[in-house]
């Protein structure tokens, strides 16, 4: 392979690691719609976040001007444990396709908690130990944010609370196993410990749960009891802002080779892995300094962007948080049981739906049967087994090569390799054994989710 | 961090990979003894394993005078795509210690077959599918060999049967999905596949299986089968020679910085990762350039080197394969239901055996529940979620490292991380709710399994 002028794996040095993340809304025209208070409809103030998240990452979610913000030195050492991660070129699954394309991933799976979802964790936790809390509550639903964030706590010495959605407690032990080697106490949702998990119970006694909800238990967890704020592992900008290191590093990775790329394909539930590869490329586009084909993935059994509406809307089941504007599928929205792994998210990161909605990229739902397929056939080339929600880009950026294959084109094609599947083979046996079926909901089943939609935007 | 001269991680470049294996042998004095024929008693000729091995590969078990075997370039491609592995300077371990001691691990958790048996398993794959095989028979008992070889096989589009210790083929349903996601077949042992598995199932009805009885079914498929050999994982001086990139990698990234290493620890079952990750180092020790102190760790459960009987012994509980003179519980040996994870061999591999008797390495027993609490305490701050294999090394390279801390010497330490416990909560579970017991085996017990010994012994 000595032909080969790019090698298997870019790794950046320590020294070439980000020390800023970047914030895309400080480049947008047309800023995301701010997050309204349930009660009043008006914007969200400093000091009303300030009551469910920590002062900083209030900040943070409200600063829409500041471009480069910097990493503190100390969250800086953890990054350096596992970060930079690869950005890898996959020879084998070229050949395998026999595409004149070059295709490339950002692989984020080379931690223990097996996903992104840890550069955003061990920032929150940074920020809730600084601001001198004794810990912070969360939901998961899969369960990679509540292991990364049980990972990053204890890192940092602080409680960790997680709320996860009672089918996933149910059917992954092991994953909530992961999450209390770590030390964080992890309570099926709904559970009785809050009055909106009680009221839920008691009116839906079977049920198994729904991430909405859990998101509810975890913020009325977090301000009603002291020393406590809530952290939320996608959706918000304060996320999307700590996984630019993602996109940051797989452009200085690119750039160290000389190599611009054409397509960048991300899986998108709520968005902070789709939010953080494509940052620093959208930046650029929305600067005029260059131009990219942007294309977000999301399942056909949950699809905000292809078949929801831009509304404000409420991001949880209790409707206990704040409003925001975005795609969604109503707050009342729960994907078909038969769904499988993440991107479950009734909504969509308000940044994300904002440069959605100016045409800045563009979305595709596919099937999960389809997505499996194209996950196997990248694990069997490429040598990693990659998370239900990575498969969703694997496909996409499949698609896109076999279209290279018939025009001859040479493509280059970035995707996000957002974790690994260690944790749902249960959903690879479904595939695997020919059980595994696919899903979207009904255009009666959504209008009646929309019926659910907040007054506000009427 | 600025002040820190040695980065957290050390990577190689591809050009810095090593392309050549390095063959311990051929630096021993005192070779390791000659596999035997069970019929015979004579040793083992070419022609005689390459009925169960490959030919290139039975060759690489016979020669014992070349130092460095060629890498051939196609399976550098594939060690491309997930080597070389970092070089981990344990900071965050070292400080919550409190020790003046240099901590390094070698890291080869971070491909998805979870562990450094890859480096292993696409070789031998490679050498089956050069000599025209259809396939390749094999077991695995905790599963990473397995799982190793059926992605390994399923790159190189060969055919992989496995036969799974019954016990872990109920116990880890996830374990066998992965070898089924990598296209190979899984089938629980003793099965009714084989003759030795009827046999056994004949006699003990019950059985939950042994890796002695699934290595005689292996065998047995592999030379029953037009154009099938067998494969090992481990104990084989082939599979310490594929190994010994390890070793290579880790001292060429010390050799970048200047580190010279004082003690060396690796955990040993059958002693694929103590060889690979020594197998330079005690070259140096044995032309007499340099010295290291290196220790070999093993479950108290499953103590071979440090309470087994240096002699002749059967490979297989079958008794099908040819005997070999190694430290040994005797054939028999079953650790207790308790021990989980692997190193659950009865013998070791013959070179390191040698090496132990004579004198150029010291081995230790652990107890399970100190080596799941190393576990849990490396995994806390390092970020790793170890394999219980990986937990016996941190248990040791801790208590070394706390030595030092009483003593004040900085001692420069290196121990290998094998892979990640993903498919080990079930272990981790018993461990975080006080479930978890240890055990070892008595003195009679171990006499009992002793006078199983062949009689080529006498």
């Amino acid at each position: 392979m000595s032909k080969k002028d790019i090698p298997y794996k870019i790794y950046l040095s320590e020294s070439e690691l980000p020390t800023q993340w970047y914030n895309i809304r400080a480049d947008m025209k047309n800023k995301p719609a701010p997050l309204l208070n349930p009660g009043t409809l008006e914007p969200m103030t400093l000091e009303e976040l300030s009551v469910v998240f920590c002062t900083e990452l209030a900040k943070q979610e409200l600063d829409d001007t500041t471009p480069y913000i910097d990493i503190p030195e100390e969250l800086m050492d953890f990054y350096r444990m596992y970060r930079p991660s690869p950005l890898i070129r996959a020879y084998c699954l070229e050949e395998k396709l026999g595409t004149p394309a070059h295709i490339y991933y950002k692989f984020e799976g080379n931690n223990t908690s097996g996903s992104h979802k840890l550069n955003s964790a061990i920032a929150q936790a940074y920020y809730a130990k600084k601001q001198g809390l004794k810990g912070v509550t969360t939901e998961t639903g899969a369960g990679q944010w509540g292991t990364a964030l049980s990972m990053a706590c204890s890192y940092l010495g602080i409680d960790c609370k997680v709320f996860m959605v009672k089918v996933s407690y149910e059917q992954k032990p092991f994953r909530r196993e992961v999450m209390r080697t770590f030390g964080a106490s992890a309570t099926p949702s709904p559970s009785p410990d809050t009055n909106v998990g009680r009221e839920i119970l008691e009116k839906f006694p079977g049920t198994t749960g729904s991430l909405g909800c859990a998101i509810s238990e975890a913020v009325e967890a977090a301000v009603s009891t002291e020393g406590y704020r809530y952290v939320l592992g996608s959706v918000l900008s304060q996320v999307l802002l700590h996984q630019s290191i993602v996109g940051l590093e797989t452009k200085a990775a690119l750039d160290k080779y000389g190599v611009k790329p054409d397509i960048i394909i991300g899986c998108a539930g709520g968005g902070s892995n789709l939010g953080g590869l494509i940052a620093p490329f959208m930046g650029e586009k929305l600067r005029g300094e260059a131009d990219y084909e942007i294309i977000a993935v999301e399942p056909a059994s949950c699809p905000s962007f292809t078949r929801g509406v831009y509304a404000y809307d409420f991001c949880d089941t209790g409707k206990v948080c704040p409003l925001a504007k975005m795609y969604t599928l109503g707050s009342g929205f729960i994907p078909a049981p038969n769904h499988a792994g993440g991107l479950r998210y009734h909504g969509m990161s308000s940044a994300l739906s904002q440069l959605y909605h100016d045409g800045y990229m563009s979305a595709r739902a596919v099937s999960q049967t389809s997505v499996f397929e194209a996950g196997e056939q990248f694990c069997r080339v490429e040598g990693i087994l990659p998370a239900p929600e990575s498969n969703h880009a694997i496909k996409v950026a499949i698609d896109e090569a076999l279209k290279c294959k018939e025009t001859g084109e040479e493509k280059t094609i970035v995707f996000g390799l957002t974790g690994t599947g260690y944790f749902d083979m249960t959903a690879y046996e479904k595939f695997n054994t020919g059980m595994m079926t696919d899903s979207a909901p009904t255009d009666e089943e959504l209008a009646r989710a929309f019926a659910d939609l907040p007054v506000v935007n009427k």
